[in-house]
């Protein structure tokens, strides 16, 4: 299964890193705990970061009601840009020019609309507490009414999506491989430290918390 | 020394979050290896992520002289929308409405040129490597006449800039405290494994690799 490939999701340049897999795309999402959305205002570009949930083919985002996001989104919906990025490994290769950097990385196309149903907005409000914990939505007190008006909820369907990621070694030109430079990947990957309780907290550490081995595993 | 504020960088909401040192800016910027560069295409916004380096008051981006913005940004230049990110913890609140994250954010708006002296490309590529590791510009070989024109360097100059912020534990309501969740906070940082030689290397591992406590050190 494949996104079709348009006009924006076809790069200019270095072709074999795009793909269009769904599979691969949401493996990246999932595994991404924040991604960086990208919308006009007044004919400027603006981009923030926000956390984000996958359900299926969409893509949901979260803010208070008030913010400039969900506020543009009113109505006929939002054109949006959401891309999410890993940084898995520096590259260090033996000239300035083919140093690089090891990445995956999404970038979804699409209008966003405003979610109106309060029973959808449950369910996503849920998977975006249980992204950061297994479980976590039931250790915790769900929102209230008035909790539930005061966020908002942007959806996005997943149609017109590009994969684009770096893997592997440095690449160097044949004739600097005799240079006595050192040439070699650095991982790199997003570790979770040690839990830190709040004050008056009594329960013991949850099992569902992310350890070292739960995040972006690097790759090289 | 601060940005001034402008109607784009001021926030309609949380704006005890929101600052604009340079000093606060240039230090979350300088931290981060790679930001993302939001750009409008045909009325559309686009989102990419690209490597950066800052000099003075000037942050720069580079790619192939064939990638879509810098071609778009010769002439006039480019209105651009750079966005540097950091995730410092996930925070576990005793309410789903709580669930929060911390992280240090520089959004940066302007119109971006294209640097066309090639001594000043030749010193933001000679900024770019020395970034991964200080001293690696010496180590390693600088670029062909080819290679220099074959690279695009983007330049825009820090003018309208702001920094959003969330630091500290769980914010929970009063009533929540008596709660039997865990409430607290997971740091997380963005950790350098160890260096892998490519084929062919006799050179020991440099000592300006970064090591585990160069990046992104976790702040709750």
């Amino acid at each position: 299964m494949t996104f079709p490939t348009t006009p924006r999701t076809t790069p200019s340049r270095k072709r074999e890193r795009v793909g269009y897999e769904r599979v691969t795309a949401y493996a990246i999402i999932d595994e991404a705990l924040y991604c960086h959305v990208g919308f006009v205002v007044d004919g400027s570009p603006r981009v923030l970061p926000t956390l984000h949930v996958r359900t299926n083919e969409t893509l949901y985002l979260h803010g208070s009601t008030g913010a400039a996001a969900m506020l543009a989104a009113r109505g006929e919906g939002l054109p949006i840009c959401v891309t999410v990025t890993h940084i898995d490994a520096l590259v260090y290769a033996r000239s300035w020019a083919h140093h690089s950097a090891n990445y995956r990385c999404v970038v979804a196309h699409g209008r966003a609309h405003l979610v109106t149903s309060d029973q959808e907005k449950w369910r996503v409000l849920q998977a975006l507490v249980d992204k950061v914990g297994d479980g976590r939505s039931a250790d915790s007190r769900p929102p209230t009414a008035k909790e539930l008006t005061e966020t908002a909820v942007l959806a996005l369907t997943l149609r017109e999506v590009s994969v684009k990621a770096r893997v592997g070694g440095a690449i160097d030109d044949e004739a600097d491989l005799s240079l006595p430079h050192w040439a070699g990947v650095v991982p790199l990957r997003l570790t979770p430290g040690r839990a830190e309780p709040a004050q008056g907290v009594h329960a013991p550490v949850p099992p569902y918390l992310p350890a070292a081995d739960h995040l972006a595993p690097a790759r090289v």
